[in-house]
């Protein structure tokens, strides 16, 4: 027989009884009916309950044992009593009946139940990370991650994608967030850099040829912290084509993603029909460029129904250039509580309040009521509540002003909307392609032109369209929104060194400095490139979609703590005087 | 029609004739035959060769493309003449007549052709490594290795193993070789460091009770250069499995590395017996713990027949503690001049020579010669003769001494006379097990007991070995070797912390300082800990051997070269003052 088992924890039924077998496992749960010990001894496949008596030879020994500690057992399979049979696992029919053991690994006093519900404190469950990993919803969630993470590769290689390796020490460049630096110890004074992403070099891969790239690749940014991302690393599904246009990237990664969404969302609907947005569109009717669509809310500008209206503050704004009104829809909101509740949340998002109708029936026919439907009056009304498609029983909420100033809020009043009135249906993965992102944005205070996204995406119109005036130069570049996050993000890349050298002088940066920061890439440009494309997929945010968790540490194995630290490891920790010394580095006091 | 391709360049055949097509890609040649051109033009698939004469409409602008101009073409499909027909690539039977043209990309001249064999310095290859990626050999080999890497996962996952990712930023733990630092920003004067291997977290990953785990994992050591190996990082198939004996981890890679050598060794044969050889008899045998057995010859100790003989030197020697006499049979190296040529090896390799005797047929039957022989006379010889089993025509050298001494050099003799007399079989991978490896080695010069491998392997025996003899002690340790290369290298874990503190302890490492360096998994392992163990395969290297390749860099996207030095990228590079004062850094000048 083998040293450890015959069989795992999870294979025994019926058809076993009888036999003698040998199980290895975990202590999960001792209960001691009066002499008689039953232990559920637990694996990485399923528990299985042993028992003793003091017949037992071993009886003795077997009262020794305690939670977690790591047994081996041989015994005889016996079948259950019909009224003990337990139909929730699938060794429910059985029990083991425990000849010998032999205690593989005892366990100290434990600092975190494994059997149970009990809560702990987050630090507690990092620093005993190899404890709480043995629960059963990590275990859950670590085996999902790894099988999404498979599924995407066989998926990839369906589609006659190669995975290449990118390098992991490579060379700073200041693409948007912050590096993570490695000293050199060859080359004094001289650092490598973690990469914020493989961006140049699938680029490089696609003009050296090799036409579709993919990598399940993990990214380095030295972020500061934040409940949903992880401060030092996070892993993408990285892709890459030569010779295509937009839509085809779209057709390449929504089989995939529509794929594990249905492979492992539990049976929650999968959107098979993706719209594409305009970022414009976007931000107007959702108030942001990452919309959860499974709310039905689409918010519409309203502006000419409060022009000169008799609601003054409205009126007054429109008079200023660039304001406008947008309402947004309440379908069943038509209460007063509740639009007072959501007037309220806008206060407290830090908005002087949303002005609002509602509908009712006042027995002699529909009545709008609140104050803004006095001011503006009854034909006014009327002409919103047709626009808007609304009736009694339902509300519109109004906001007003310059776009960007109540964008953002209007957005989060249109997600509290939609899940207080139960219009979301949370059983759904909604999906929408963001496009035609601008390619620059003017910042409000300096007035100067930067880069909006990406610095490497084309131009939609190309090199003419850059004569134009920069804010109007729209991207082939795209994200996926799903369920109000970005799961993706790409474009069809900026291939032609003139045409980038032309953009990034748009944004202030002469050639000498591209070829400096970009030099691997845009000398590369100048060897025949090709066109091309693709996107990268957040995999740690698709697997918190698909297992339902809110926190990024309940789907990564060994994740860091908010403070970027590994209270298990002890990382980051003091170097030695002999490491440094072997750096040419010295730590100075921060001031 | 898609705007850049309605077939890839190894699509069309004669089932095309006819058809109107459009292709992009490279300029692989351009041929001139007087006023008709003809242009290979290459993708990532294959050769299509195309063509325009002067009634083309567009035949002045292709008379302008050059060589790795990308571009791309519509035209329509012609059949070949019969005596034109090129059987070498699949698109041999047809020629595209060119109608448009469109310049995708344009290249500047080229520092390096793509099309043709020549060599280039490796500076320039690696500096426009997008460029030498498109030559066919590593188009080949990144596919190759692409492929390799696959094939191994679905072995592993075919296995139910499941992939999990290990933490890439992690603290510094001095296990052997020198870590790669990764300065901490939110805490001024610490250090992360990238992992060796992902020993410690592996390991702690059965004590979470994952059971199986596997992963295509990324190792990082500032290893001071080597022709074959990357100065920074490198890729293992990487296993680990609880409830295992060291038969079960070879059970498990066995069918996987057989698998793959098979799917990628170009019809090589695979060795289905990997034989297992203790450490010492690897030694004795071979001369090293990576032997190449595909050459056939086995040393032999043979101490006896000189003790007290006429060859001094050697009888001499044999008075001494711990001295011994090998004989390295070579069939059909029995000429003196062969030998001559050995013993010539041998003091280039630092030793004062080997003797030999090699046997001849003198008419009047056979006939030993070599000074050796005349020194210890004919029975002595005979009785050599018979235990090696050789006969005319062959031969045996002799080195004698403290094995440690002469093991190294005679294991290089041994390949060397293997090679020179064509014993080695080239077309086959020969793979064997080194089992039984000392835990510990005492220093020479300090007489310090020290680990000899992995400080984390289960002695054999347990607690108890630990008692005796320090040299005694063998470990639950394995090595594979293949064709001279160490592939595989792997142990059965120390599981129990009190063996562990006794295993260190015997090393001259206290409780404090195993709590400090490894304080994670120990920690871990007071926790009911399971019996485990797995190993780690070289994937760069398995890759070299079935592209048969012996430079790294060639099985490589985008390697570093041997002064660790990205020459396409700019890695290392100098730090902007900013990111060091964020790091709390200053470089200070080397003494």
């Amino acid at each position: 027989m083998h040293a450890y088992r015959s069989h795992t924890c999870a294979d025994l039924n019926k058809s076993n009884v009888g036999e003698t077998v040998r199980l290895s496992g975990w202590v999960h749960r001792v209960r001691d009916h009066g002499g008689l010990l039953f232990i559920d001894l637990r694996d990485h496949y399923g528990i299985t309950q042993v028992m003793a008596d003091p017949d037992s030879p071993v009886f003795s020994e077997i009262e020794k044992v305690r939670s977690e500690w790591c047994i081996r057992i041989d015994g005889n399979v016996m079948a259950r009593d019909e009224s003990l049979v337990n139909p929730k696992i699938p060794t429910g029919e059985i029990e083991v009946f425990i000849r010998d053991i032999e205690v593989l690994g005892a366990s100290a006093e434990l600092p975190l139940m494994v059997f149970g519900e009990q809560e702990y404190p987050e630090e507690t469950r990092l620093k005993y990370r190899y404890l709480d990993l043995r629960r059963e919803k990590l275990q859950r969630n670590m085996a999902m991650r790894s099988d999404v993470v498979a599924s995407m590769r066989k998926r990839m290689w369906d589609l006659n994608f190669r995975e290449y390796q990118t390098p992991i020490i490579t060379a700073s460049s200041p693409e948007g967030a912050r590096d993570f630096l490695v000293p050199s110890r060859l080359h004094p004074g001289k650092f490598y850099a973690l990469p914020q992403a493989p961006q140049q070099f699938k680029q490089l891969i696609m003009v050296s040829g090799y036409d579709k790239y993919f990598q399940i690749a993990p990214c380095f940014r030295d972020e500061d912290p934040r409940a949903d991302r992880s401060p030092t690393d996070f892993y993408q599904l990285d892709l890459e084509m030569s010779f295509v246009e937009q839509q085809d990237v779209f057709d390449t990664i929504q089989p995939v993603l529509t794929g594990v969404f249905e492979e492992f969302g539990g049976g929650r609907a999968v959107d098979q029909e993706w719209p594409q947005i305009s970022y414009k569109d976007a931000a107007l009717w959702y108030g942001t460029d990452k919309p959860d669509l499974r709310n039905p809310i689409k918010m519409q500008v309203v502006s000419d129904h409060f022009r000169g209206s008799g609601f003054a503050i409205f009126a007054k704004l429109l008079e200023q250039d660039g304001t406008e009104i947008r309402a947004i829809p309440a379908p069943k909101g038509g209460s007063r509580k509740f639009c007072d509740r959501m007037n309220a949340f806008a206060q407290k998002e830090g908005l002087p309040g949303m002005g609002y109708i509602f509908w009712r029936d006042q027995g002699e026919g529909m009545e709008a009521a609140g104050p803004l439907a006095k001011n503006i009056g009854p034909e006014r009304t009327e002409a919103i509540r047709q626009q808007l498609g609304l009736g009694v029983g339902d509300a519109a909420f109004f906001l007003g002003g310059k776009p960007k100033a109540f964008e953002g809020v209007a957005g989060k009043a249109r997600v509290e909307i939609g899940n207080e009135l139960g219009l979301t249906d949370l059983n759904r993965f909604a999906f929408a392609w963001i496009v035609d992102f601008p390619i620059y944005e003017r910042d409000e205070e300096t007035g100067k032109i930067d880069f909006e996204h990406n610095p490497f995406s084309m131009p939609q119109g190309g090199m003419d369209a850059l004569d134009g005036n920069p804010e109007d130069v729209l991207g082939y570049q795209y994200d996926l929104a799903c369920n109000g996050y970005e799961l993706v993000s790409g474009a069809i890349r900026n291939h032609r060194p003139e045409i980038m050298f032309k953009a990034f002088e748009i944004a202030g940066y002469g050639k000498d400095e591209v070829e400096k920061r970009f030099g691997g890439m845009v000398n590369a440009f100048q060897y025949g490139a090709p066109p091309h494309g693709g996107c990268a997929a957040g995999i740690d945010r698709i697997v918190m979609l698909l297992a339902d968790e809110a926190n990024i540490r309940e789907v990564i194995m060994f994740p860091m703590n908010q403070r970027a630290e590994d209270l298990m490891m002890g990382a980051p920790n003091d170097p030695m005087n002999e490491q440094l010394r072997e750096l040419s580095l010295r730590v100075i006091d921060p001031e």
